[in-house]
C-alpha cells in the first residue's frame, strides 16, 4: 500500500497534509524556506503516534516529530522522504491537581497556555522563555528548554514527573507517575528528555508545579569587576531567602548598546562599568518584600560589591529595565551576518574567557562587528553573540570560539541543543567515548535510525 | 594468570582481601551472613577502577560494586564467584566553590563527611537520611536515594551537576560539568543515577549546593481527616515561602504505639486524631523566621484544618518531636517478621490506600502484628511497615500489598531501589515494555552482564 494512504488510514485523511502543500510554510521560525517531506501527519491520540511510527520502522520512513518549530538548532529539518510528525492535536491538558501540585498535559499544548493554566490555580509552571506563544510543552522537553526561571525552577527535565513516550517501532512507554520519588529501575524519563526526538517521540507528562509568587521586585547592578558579580549573586542566593528567580548579567558593551538603540543613550545607571546585572526576587508576603529587597540591595552597594543600583519603583520601569536585557532588533541589525553561541562554562572560567574571544576575535577575525555577552549567570550560561559583514569567515569564527569553550571545559549547547547545526561541533564538549556511547543507545532504541535520523549524531 | 595476581597487580595486594578473610564480616548493615565472594578490591582512582572492570569484563568475572553497605535491597549480595569493588579509597574531595556553590567529591566519601564540610562553607547539600554516617556518595547517587530534604532540595539525581563513571569494559564517561544548563546530546549520567552499578561504576560527581539556612522551627500537628493534611501541605509551601524542609505524615497508630512506647503515653497533643504531621521549616531569618512560622500555624489552626498543634520552644523540645517520628525501636520487636514496604502513591490515593491495606490484612491475614504508615507526605513517599508472628505467610502478605500499590497507580520502591529483594514485584510498578528497555539498554551498556548481574533485572 502506498505510503500516503495508509498514513492517512490511521491519522484520517484530513490530518495528513502532503509536500505540495507544505511547501508554502517555512520549516521553521528562524529559517524561511520551504518544508520539505513526503507528508506531514497530526495524529490525534498516543495510538495514532504509535501506529505512525510502526509502520514508517516498518516501511523504512524517517519520522521527524515537530512541536512550535521554534528551536534554533535545526531540530526539525526533514529530507524529502521524511514524514514529519506534527504534535499539535495532543494539547489537551488538565486543570492543575491544588493537593498534589502537578498537571498532566499532552506533548502538543503550547507553553503559555499550560503556564496560564496553572496561574489562574494559583500555582507555577517553572518553565519560561522567550517562545513561549508558540513552543510545544514536547519541543520544549525533547530539547531540555532551560530559560529564565532556571535558577529558582530548574530546566525543563526539572518539571518532570511521569512521562508518556512512543519508542521508533511504535512501542508505548507509559510511566505517568505523578510523585517525586520513584526508584524501580532504569530512569527511562531522563533519556527521552534532551534527546530532541532521536530516541522515541513524548507524548504525554505529569508536570510538578510550584506556588506562585504574588510579589517581584527588580534591580539593576553594575559592577567593576566579574568577582564581585559572584560574590553578589551567593549573597542575594542567600539573603532573598530563595526567593531570587533571575540573576541575568549584561557585559557592558552590549548592555551600552541597547541603552542607546532603545532609551537615547540615557542609562539608568550614573557611571559606565564592565558588568551589569538585571535580578528579580518574586516573593509571597507584601508586605515586607520590597522592604526586603530593598534592605539586601542596599547591604551590597554598602559591602562595596555593587558600585550603583536601581531598583525598578513600578511595573512600568521595571519592563523598560527588562527590555534592555530582552531586546535584540537593533543588535540584529548590527550583526548583519548574525553568529550566536549558547554556551555554559564554569562561572570561574567566565572573565577569562570573555577576554579571550575578545582578543582573538581582534587578532584573527578583525572583521568581526562587535561582541555581545549576556546570559543567565546562575545557571552557569551565557549566550555570546557576534557578527561579520559578509559569511565567508563564519566557520573560522565558530572554531576559533568553540575552541576557546572547550579549553575552559564548557559546554557547546547550554539550553538550546544540538540538532544538526551544531551536530558536527559535539565533540567540543563531549568525550569520544561518551559519543560513542550515545551512538550505542541510539542503535539499541532505534536500530533502523527512523527517528529524527542524522539530528545530534552523524 | 590467575585472578587474584592479575587483580592485585592492579589495586596492590594490600587492597585486596580475599575470600577466606571476607566470611569475617556481614554481607550488609542489614544480613548478618558471611560475605561471598571471589575477593573484594579497593581501587585508589578511577584508572584502576578502569583496570579492574576491564580485567573482570574480558576474564567473565562479575563485579559487585559497594560502598557503605547501607542499602536495604541486598544491592551488593555476590555470588561466589564475584569480584566486590570496593569505592572506599576513592573518599576525597575538594573544598566547596563558595561561587559556583558546587562540590566535587569521590563516590567513596562517607555522607556525613561531604555535609559537614559544605556546612562549615555555609552551604548544604541537599541530601540526607538516617545512614549518613556510613552511606557513600556512590551508593547514595547508584540507588538515587531520597530521605528527610527531597520535598525542598529534591532526590539525590537532583544533586547532580557532573559525573564520572566506568563502564562494564573499562571505558570511563567523565562529564565533571559545574554548570546547570548544558544540552549536548543525551543525558547520561541520569542513566547512571539509580541503575544500582548494574551499568555503570561511579567514581566521582560534581554537586550543586544550597545556601545552609539559619533557623529552624519545628512543629506537630494533628488532623481529623486526610484532605486537611493535604490542603495544610499546600499552605505551608505557598505560606512558608519556600523554607518548608519537612512534611513527616504518621498514620494514628503509629504516632500512638511511638508516644506509649518514648513518652510514657503522653502525647504531645491533647486529643486522638487519624493523622498526625511533624513539619520543619528551615529558613534565613532570625529576626522573623518564628514570628511568620507562628502565625502560619495559628492561621491553619483557624482556617479548620489543623485540629491541634504544638510549636517546639527548644531545641530538646524538638528533638522530642522528631524522635516519635525517627526511632524504631519498639516497633522492631513488636513486629518480629517485620514487612516494610517503601511506596509511593498518588496523594489522592493514599488514604483509600491506607484504609484498604488495613482491610485487606485483616481480612486475609489476620495474624497480622498491626499496620504503621508514616512517611514523607511532600513526595508522594509513604513507609508502610507490618509483622507477622511467624514467617509462612510473609509472601503473601508482600503480594496482598505489592498488589493493592499497583492498583493505585504507586511505585513499589520510593526511594530504596530494587536490588534482590524487590526484583520480582518490579512488574507490579513497571509495564512489560519498560522492563524490556531496561533489558535493552543493560544488554547494550553491558553484553557480558559483568556489573552487578541480577540486581533489578533476573
Amino acid at each position: 500500500m502506498n505510503a500516503l494512504t495508509s498514513l492517512a488510514d490511521i491519522v484520517g485523511s484530513r490530518h495528513l497534509i502532503e509536500a505540495e502543500a507544505l511547501r508554502e510554510r517555512p520549516q521553521d521560525f528562524w529559517n524561511n524556506v520551504p518544508t520539505r517531506a513526503l507528508a506531514l501527519v497530526r495524529p490525534a491520540s498516543v495510538e495514532e503516534v504509535s501506529a505512525v511510527l510502526a509502520w514508517c520502522n516498518r516501511n523504512g520512513s524517517p519520522v521527524v516529530p515537530e512541536g512550535g518549530r521554534t528551536n534554533l538548532i535545526q531540530g526539525t529539518a526533514a529530507s524529502p522522504e521524511a514524514v514529519l510528525l506534527s504534535t499539535e492535536r495532543l494539547n489537551q491538558f488538565d486543570a492543575p491537581d491544588l493537593g498534589a501540585m502537578t498537571v498532566q498535559a499532552g506533548s502538543g499544548v503550547v507553553l503559555q497556555a499550560l503556564q496560564e493554566s496553572c496561574h489562574a490555580a494559583g500555582l507555577r509552571f517553572g518553565l519560561d522563555f522567550g517562545a513561549r506563544g508558540s513552543a510545544t510543552l514536547g519541543g520544549a522537553l525533547s530539547t531540555n528548554a532551560g530559560g529564565f526561571q532556571a535558577l529558582r525552577y530548574g530546566v525543563a527535565r526539572d518539571q518532570v514527573r511521569g512521562l508518556e513516550v512512543v519508542l521508533a517501532d511504535g512501542t508505548v512507554l507509559s510511566h505517568l507517575t505523578p510523585y517525586a520519588k520513584d526508584n524501580t529501575g532504569y530512569d527511562l524519563k531522563h533519556l527521552f528528555i534532551g534527546s530532541e526526538g532521536t530516541l522515541g517521540v513524548i507524548t504525554r507528562a505529569i508536570l510538578r508545579l510550584h506556588p506562585a509568587p504574588v510579589t517581584a521586585n527588580t534591580a539593576l547592578l553594575s559592577f567593576t569587576d566579574f568577582d564581585a558579580v559572584t560574590r553578589t549573586l551567593s549573597r542575594l542566593r542567600r539573603d532573598l531567602q530563595g526567593t531570587l528567580s533571575s540573576f541575568e548579567i549584561m557585559w557592558r558593551e552590549f548592555f551600552e548598546f541597547n541603552v542607546d538603540a532603545l532609551c537615547g543613550g540615557r542609562s539608568p545607571l550614573s557611571e559606565s562599568c564592565p558588568f551589569y546585572v538585571l535580578c528579580e526576587a518574586e516573593g509571597f508576603a507584601p508586605d515586607m518584600d520590597d522592604a526586603r529587597f530593598e534592605a539586601v540591595i542596599m547591604q551590597a552597594l554598602d559591602a562595596g560589591d555593587v558600585k550603583d543600583a536601581v531598583i525598578a519603583q513600578s511595573a512600568r520601569q521595571r519592563d523598560e529595565l527588562w527590555r534592555i536585557r530582552e531586546d535584540f532588533e537593533a543588535e540584529q541589525e548590527l550583526f548583519r551576518v548574525m553568529i550566536d553561541f549558547d554556551i555554559s562554562l564554569p562561572l570561574s572560567a567566565m572573565d577569562a574567557f570573555s577576554r579571550e574571544v575578545d582578543e582573538a576575535l581582534n587578532t584573527h577575525i578583525p572583521e568581526f562587528l562587535g561582541l555581545h555577552i549576556l546570559g543567565h549567570l546562575g545557571d552557569g550560561n551565557l549566550h555570546v553573540t557576534t557578527g561579520l559583514p559578509t559569511p565567508e569567515r563564519s566557520d573560522d569564527l565558530k572554531a576559533l570560539v568553540y575552541g576557546l569553550i572547550a579549553k575552559h571545559g564548557g559546554s557547546i549547547s547550554a539550553e538550546h541543543g544540538i540538532g544538526l547545526n551544531k551536530r558536527d561541533y559535539l565533540g567540543y564538549s563531549r568525550s569520544p567515548e561518551e559519543i560513542a556511547t550515545m551512538r550505542l543507545l541510539k542503535k539499541a532504541l532505534d536500530p533502523k535510525n527512523t527517528l529524527n535520523p542524522g539530528k545530534i549524531l552523524q
